[in-house]
């Protein structure tokens, strides 16, 4: 074999073996490597792909090797991919694995430390810190702030324990740990606290112009990104002890623990203490939402709600129901709102929504019937759309026959991903 | 133009506008036309893939059209369907667009009809008729007989109005509607009936030789997948009643509305009875459970609880936490119980599994740190393993170094997925 050939079986004993250092190495002297052929006809990227090498995949891509050189079977490295199983592989060949998409709600700046739960001495040291963060919630609302950015944005008041001081000592304050920050070497600790009596005369002395905001709903969409993960995962623990603070088993009184994660029956020997069960842990709500495509491809369905702002249509959404998988619950509740049914389901992203406690995950699903039928008691119209229509929605053009939702909402994500405003393009 | 080119031309415009009627008319006459290039190099399937027709391109694949022919720009069909974000074309030309998976607990052979809920005089209708299936439970164990066909298997007593009319009219018996049959034209209605006190003696009479089953697990796996499902949600349900008699907000009693679905509390002025809140009705606890991937591809992560029959591993899971998404928590859950850092998350599949009420939410995920370190409040053991010892354990070979989950378990389909055995293969 040429020393030309024994180098390149040697790139492609790199790429099959997953030995992403070798191939890195080799790349930087030898660059032509790259989408060159062995015998069989297949590239590093397809036995990469065939042997399921992630990090070796990465290296390939990364120094700009073509996806869509084929073997000999006219197989390319994403077919090999597909065949052998390996769709998170697939995925990085199409560029459609980046990470989840930024949406409103679901930015996680703090690591929940779940294990320090239980943990009194640590939090009672946490709490004492004059580092660590305090937010206030008074009916389940945030403090809030006007933005020092954009006039529209409100940000959360970050307080220390010196400003928290009397509310931390008061029987009637509830307190939530919510984790310590993930990217500082200091790690100060979050807490959420939530009063009953209304702090504001308190608060007027320490932060001046600080507010609670009157209504969840909008005033937490024109939260930052960062301060709106964090109310999500607060809110959410603070509407379930707003509600919950009864043993829905026998109806006695209940106990905080576990840092706000847990309410346990104060009476001995009720069966809420006993076996399996979720009495005492904070409901999360799955839902589905998704955008219903028309078999032809070229329209969507979108409905509208009574409640619903003039001239807005959504996508369709609805609680999933105990004993159901989430696919079944998207063809139900499409079916019931609309009268059409649906096929094929794809799952694209979720999304935390904390009113008060809801995760909803985000669909698309192809329509196997047109005809709309709509239930009255659900949605007042549910119409199809085309892309274009779409489009001049998005851009809030003149033209345009409806109002899309919020950006902030994931019907958003899932409208603009349809109409092709993804990573590809 | 040759009669030819036209003739072409015409398919591919038939192709270009989701005309499937015209394409299956043509490709009748003339065969030839199903992988022919027009003037840019395009076929067909590509110009349905470009305008996301779903049924033209289905109508396409199963003349049997080649998916492997590329355009000038070395694209296949699914290229273009990616690059124009039309996943569902994608998934159906890489053949991963079936139905999901027939998983334990998944089928649904009743259309709940939740309109039907509240209307009180069509459920006496059918609650009297001679058609109409009744379900037995006693303490969340549903009543069931030896199954005729294999000894291992068991069967759900299906009861008529006659033989249940005593608990029907008894104050203890709760009631929960599940549906009516999807497939038969008379639509025999189902209802779950619940007992406080144990009947068996009178279903001695009724029913010979049926029982309530002694453990609701591994016991509920002996059923068929068709009773498995309704199963699902008939015990979701009640489970729920079960620990949920007392308003949560308040302490008081409540009654039970809509055909089960729904609690809602007798004290007047109660907050339950106000505003957006979800005290009043059925719980579903979603979890995520998760296969995760070595970063070299060769190898998954399993791990042990304690309560685990001996040598079995399985996969990490946990509940998803408020104001969290799937993603988040797959990573949280994954760092928490083994170490392990994870990047990229896949959704697979879900499963409904109804101890008491949860939402199994299956994903394959990559991880991107190796070094196990297991927290022993959790799991006892985590390891990684080969893929041919998944398949040992898979077809129980006597080398096998472990057990897997039983098929029932989401977990068996993650892990099997994972070694190939699926569609494509």
């Amino acid at each position: 074999m040429s020393v030309r050939g024994e180098l390149l079986q040697r790139f492609l004993d790199a790429a099959s073996g997953g030995d992403d250092e070798t191939l890195s190495l080799m790349l930087s002297q030898s660059r032509e490597l790259l989408d060159e052929r062995g015998e069989q006809g297949w590239t590093a990227l397809m036995l990469t792909a065939r042997n399921g090498h992630y990090e070796a995949a990465r290296v390939l891509l990364t120094s700009g090797c073509d996806t869509r050189v084929t073997n000999r079977s006219g197989q390319t490295a994403r077919d090999v991919a597909v065949f052998w199983g390996h769709t998170h592989i697939a995925r990085l060949l199409t560029g459609t694995d980046t990470q989840e998409p930024d949406i409103h709600f679901n930015r996680e700046i703090l690591d929940r430390m779940s294990d320090r739960r239980s943990d009194g001495e640590w939090l009672a040291s946490r709490r004492a810190s004059p580092e660590t963060v305090f937010l206030l919630f008074h009916a389940l609302s945030p403090l809030v702030r006007s933005g020092a950015e954009r006039e529209e944005q409100i940000e959360l008041c970050k307080l220390r324990s010196t400003a928290v001081q009397e509310l931390l000592t008061g029987s009637r304050t509830l307190e939530v740990f919510l984790g310590v920050e993930k990217q500082d070497d200091g790690q100060p600790a979050w807490f959420a606290l939530s009063t009953e009596d209304d702090p504001s005369q308190l608060l007027q002395d320490k932060d001046p112009g600080s507010f609670f905001l009157q209504e969840a709903m909008p005033g937490l969409l024109r939260l930052s990104d960062d301060d709106a993960g964090v109310v999500a995962q607060a809110r959410s623990v603070l509407a379930w002890h707003s509600r919950y603070r009864f043993c829905p088993t026998c109806g006695s009184d209940t106990k905080v623990e576990e840092a706000g994660y847990k309410r346990t029956c104060l009476r001995a020997g009720c069966r809420s203490l006993q076996g399996v069960h979720n009495t005492c842990y904070p409901r999360v709500d799955p839902v589905v939402i998704m955008l219903v495509l028309h078999p032809d491809g070229k329209q969507c369905m979108l409905g509208r709600k009574k409640i619903f702002p003039p001239g807005m249509f959504s996508c369709l959404a609805g609680f999933v129901e105990p004993g159901e998988t989430l696919e079944a619950a998207v063809r139900r509740e499409v079916q019931e709102e609309s009268g059409v049914q649906v096929g094929s389901v794809q799952y694209l992203s979720s999304q935390a929504w904390p009113m008060p406690s809801c995760l909803m995950i985000g669909c698309h699903c192809v329509a196997v019937t047109t005809d709309i039928k709509v239930d009255q008691n659900e949605i007042e119209e549910a119409r199809w759309f085309t892309r274009q229509q779409v489009m001049d929605a998005l851009v809030k053009d003149k033209q345009a026959v409806f109002v899309m939702p919020p950006r902030q909402a994931i019907a958003h994500y899932l409208l603009k991903h349809w109409i092709g405003c993804n990573a590809n393009l």
